[in-house]
């Protein structure tokens, strides 16, 4: 399955453009498990080699439609800020009608849009403990369907 | 013209659910200058009366999509701070192909999703010096198409 992983980016990164080594590892462990569940990734701070300044921003947001457009599932890991970039591909993505999964932390209350959201056909709101649990959860998502 | 008039909401309540009223104050005067123009308005707070709490998030979420998708032109009115239901609606209404107007105060930097948004066709970047300007540059964009 494509799956399109939505993460905060522009407010993830040091000032020469780097993201946060911790946020970074945090991502790839959430991809590593994807994909070695066979599905294929796009996350674009992987794509632009963990370096904001790569791309500029339309750039960035032509790539970030076309990949929503080519994939199957949006996972979108909400965090505790939010994410401007995020809100935008969760809103194109549902016109587009694709599956939606918003994962958080079981503490992380949802931003209002989003509570709607997920009471929406195809929407999926996973709440985990930790990122252990996460991988299990989102993997146990896609293979219900 | 059907105009959407996304704007900040869910933060910018009281503990009671109602809108601040200095920032109901001004949505009101950009309201009042739109709807002089010939424009029919759709402003979501205005609609539940200026409280929040008289819709569920559910029922916000599915008023706000059916209206975006009556409507001719967003106009997004971007504040400091980044908000969530904004990003979504704007995300949502790229993606139906509406036209799109995103309205900020000269000095407010556009989250850097946006900045690549405003690059694409039919989407306008209006920064204003005050709320009179406001009204003349959005009026303007719309009468220019």
């Amino acid at each position: 399955m494509n799956i399109f992983l939505s993460v905060s980016y522009s407010s993830e990164i040091s000032a020469d453009g780097s993201v946060n080594a911790a946020y970074r590892h945090d991502l790839e462990a959430v991809i590593a498990v994807l994909e070695e569940a066979g599905h294929k990734v796009f996350c674009a701070p992987r794509t632009d080699n963990w370096i904001l300044k790569n791309v500029s921003p339309s750039e960035g947001f032509n790539q970030d439609i076309d990949e929503i457009l080519k994939s199957d599932v949006i996972v979108a890991l909400i965090g505790e800020k939010i994410s401007a970039g995020q809100q935008f591909e969760l809103g194109f993505a549902f016109h587009a009608k694709k599956r939606l999964i918003l994962a958080h932390k079981a503490d992380v209350k949802l931003p209002y849009i989003d509570q709607g959201l997920v009471d929406q056909p195809d929407v999926s709101d996973v709440a985990y403990e930790n990122i252990q649990t996460l991988h299990t959860d989102i993997v146990q998502h896609l293979e219900l369907k």
